[in-house]
């Protein structure tokens, strides 16, 4: 009988309680669920991990062989000293849905202006300004992780002309693939609506700043649902407001909950939306954090291991 | 060199003009490209003609080989007693593009609430309200032409859970078809989002009215890309004041363009767009026009070609 800890969000208990027991017994992993507190550490066998759960020292679970996130991003936790076990980060496939659902619903929505045609409702008949076919607009997705590729894959299927970056080159059908600094400027030439999927690295700190700004057309549009650390807001404020950029849509932020008084709220040429577009269902989160145990148990490699080294 | 006259719209010349010269190139069809006065009647090998343009009298053009119609619909011109040439209506890949586009960004904007989000800046951190998945949403499509199937299926592939309606049965992958009046019945049941995309014919009209919207659940979207008079407009207004149906996106309408003073306008659950959905597009048009002129001087069969009895 393994004892797998709940270190997860406390008020997410009543979800992640029934979910995980159902996933456990589906992946035939005979197991006790605690919470913090009901199991000595050095009893454990796994921790479910979320960064805003309870625990922040590791060092106690001498035995524990892995620590499982709820979390696709991993940055909260990836540096901590204490943590010495295998880290495994959460992909989730209703996380990726609901990515590539959030991501392509804004993007057809800024080619199409639909805020725009919300607006034109005055009587006048604008049947002159239909937009251009999907053939006909760039979009460049920065991030070609499972997240990003799944997004571009669609975006491409959907008929836009899609270029896709990553730091490492990668290779995906229907897509015209860049990478390194210089496939960067590329990729962001051009870019009429920019996905920004990249994961929070040292790297990707104020990727999206007044230099690599400056490389995109005129009236950009800049979605972010992937980190709040991707963007210098600064800079983002500036080119709105300078007309360089025409429109952002922002998921994450440096700090959440975004602040009332944080001017991106007011602002008339951004959309803020709280943090939605890839939350991780507890059903499907449950059977990846079951999966994972099963493999642990069977010897077998864990899915989804965070490169210590990279960070994610 | 041929001669080709451009008998479209005269507005519309500074996007054809172009379009058709780059298209011609790209076949390899050596031509000039006139307009009505530029070249004599008898020199002129193809005609390019819209019903909102100049021509009306085709019996002068002695020596063209074909009338190549921008337009999809020939009522207006297959009646033309001094039309003997062959005549092409227009069938563009663009259209079909430009409705998919329409209909899958205006389902998602509904599925995603971007409405809402759009108005929910006011610095309330909301991030209890992300949409349900796609795989948890039911959309009908009536009507399974050419273009009601291409929305059903891109739809699809999406994750909806899509089922589709048409007069007589059809089988498609991946979504539930239904036929038939008891089929109809079924197919409203259940449709959070509705999408129209039928013909007009006598049988279609006023197709959604009162008693079929009862079907639909409470809170239900109907998207209009098809024809305007496909409902009955009072049913529909009552039904969203009395909140039986949450919104109406509309693209169509029994009159266009829609009067100034109809009520479509001022109703703050109607979003009205000028029959902008399935736009014929200068480029993708001017290459069917291309290709029919090459295979008409290469002696292959017309593109599209309409037969005068059926008119179509």
């Amino acid at each position: 009988m393994l004892t797998v800890l709940y270190a997860g969000e406390a008020g997410e208990w009543g979800e992640y309680a029934p979910a995980l027991t159902q996933a456990l017994d589906a992946a035939g992993v005979k197991a006790r669920l605690v919470l913090p507190g009901a199991a000595a550490p050095e009893s454990v066998d796994y921790i479910v991990y979320a960064p805003t759960g309870p625990l922040s020292d590791f060092a106690p679970y001498s035995r524990a062989k892995a620590v499982l996130s709820l979390w696709a991003g991993v940055e909260r936790v990836v540096g901590n000293q204490t943590l010495t076990q295998p880290l495994c980060r959460m992909v989730d496939e209703g996380l990726e849905r609901g990515m590539v659902e959030w991501v392509t619903g804004h993007v057809l929505a800024q080619h199409l202006r639909l805020d725009f045609w919300r607006g034109a409702q005055d009587g006048q008949w604008r049947n002159d300004q239909a937009a251009p076919l999907a053939a006909e607009r760039q979009v460049t997705v920065l991030g070609l992780g499972v997240l990003g590729a799944a997004c571009a894959g669609t975006l491409a299927g959907l008929g836009f002309r899609v270029t896709g970056w990553s730091r490492s080159p990668r290779a995906l059908a229907g897509i015209t693939c860049l990478s390194g600094p210089e496939g960067l400027q590329a990729a962001l030439r051009g870019a009429e609506i920019l996905v920004l999927i990249l994961p929070n690295t040292p790297e990707t700190e104020n990727l999206l700043n007044a230099e690599t700004i400056a490389l995109l057309p005129k009236g950009a549009v800049v979605l972010n649902p992937g980190r709040g650390t991707l963007i210098d807001e600064a800079a983002l404020l500036a080119a709105l407001d300078a007309g360089a950029l025409g429109h952002a849509v922002l998921d994450v932020f440096r700090q959440e909950p975004l602040p009332a008084a944080h001017p991106f709220w007011a602002h008339p040429q951004v959309t803020v939306t709280p943090h939605i577009a890839a939350a991780t269902r507890p059903s499907s989160a449950a059977r990846v954090v079951a999966e994972n145990i099963r493999r642990g148990e069977a010897g077998a490699p864990f899915l989804h291991l965070v490169d210590r080294a990279r960070g994610y």
